[in-house]
């Protein structure tokens, strides 16, 4: 029996269930940019992973303005009510992997793992995996349950349970 | 029969299925953040509306530095893949609206349409209404289908068919 805070159980729930963040940039003229991206779980580094392309807004925003914010929200329900769905907005920074580094292997497998219809864009020399390590983030897990979290309580929710 | 393009109707279908956005600020370190919003659609004022706390990270945020971006994604279907869902990014310019101010009433209207069980949190003092005035726009209504729109076609999209 688990003897993890049940908070933390519906945070991991929520980033299992869902595939799909909010990625937040800062744009070249300090504007905020936000853009759809799939993400993987890669617990044992303490991150999530991106695929991104090297021709996208969001690419050349994070590797000029590393820190990102990364949003994932329970998908809405048509006719349901939508301002208490669980999200969670996590702090980020953004570290683009080389094929070199030591955890471009297991980040890609993690990818690959969860999406592998995107094999072949794994392919194509523009795109890029990129980790976002995790801070502190805000979890809102429902209905007044809305709290600051830091980046352990982030990292065990990443990973199997405790 | 309508003439416009297709990709017009299909970025209206998009704007009004989904009710919940993700909005990028800035917060006071130069940090991006994201955080959900429930959005409503008001046509005649180019704007969409929000509805914020005075306590909440982004309100603060956008109060100061009122350059926002909205992404409004399809929601993801389990089982079925992710990259390719419509999706698009508006940049935003947000301005608090105060009940003294000629498109208050409007906007709140249209608010409350769409989400009457929000009442009750409008008559707490440190809610307020936000119009988001729309600029130019990230538009991927699909595989292979992404396109930079300019605010006018934005605009079209939050109104009924032309």
């Amino acid at each position: 029996m688990s003897h993890e805070p049940r908070l933390t159980v519906a945070l991991r729930n929520l980033l299992q269930s869902q595939r799909i963040g909010a990625l937040g940039t800062i744009s070249e003229d300090g504007a905020p940019y936000v853009s759809m991206v799939p993400y993987a779980l890669a617990p044992s580094h303490g991150c999530l992973v991106i695929h991104v392309s090297g021709l996208a807004a969001h690419t050349c925003n994070l590797q000029a303005r590393p820190r990102v914010s990364l949003l994932v929200m329970q998908s809405e329900v048509p006719g349901k009510p939508v301002h208490a769905l669980p999200r969670v907005t996590v702090a980020g920074l953004a570290r683009v992997l080389t094929p070199s580094g030591r955890d471009w292997q297991k980040c890609k497998a993690a990818y690959l793992a969860r999406f592998p219809e995107a094999k072949p864009m794994t392919q194509l020399g523009d795109f890029m995996f990129v980790a976002v390590e995790v801070g502190s983030a805000r979890h809102v897990a429902g209905f007044g349950t809305a709290r600051s979290i830091d980046d352990e309580e982030v990292k065990r929710a990443l990973g199997p349970p405790g």
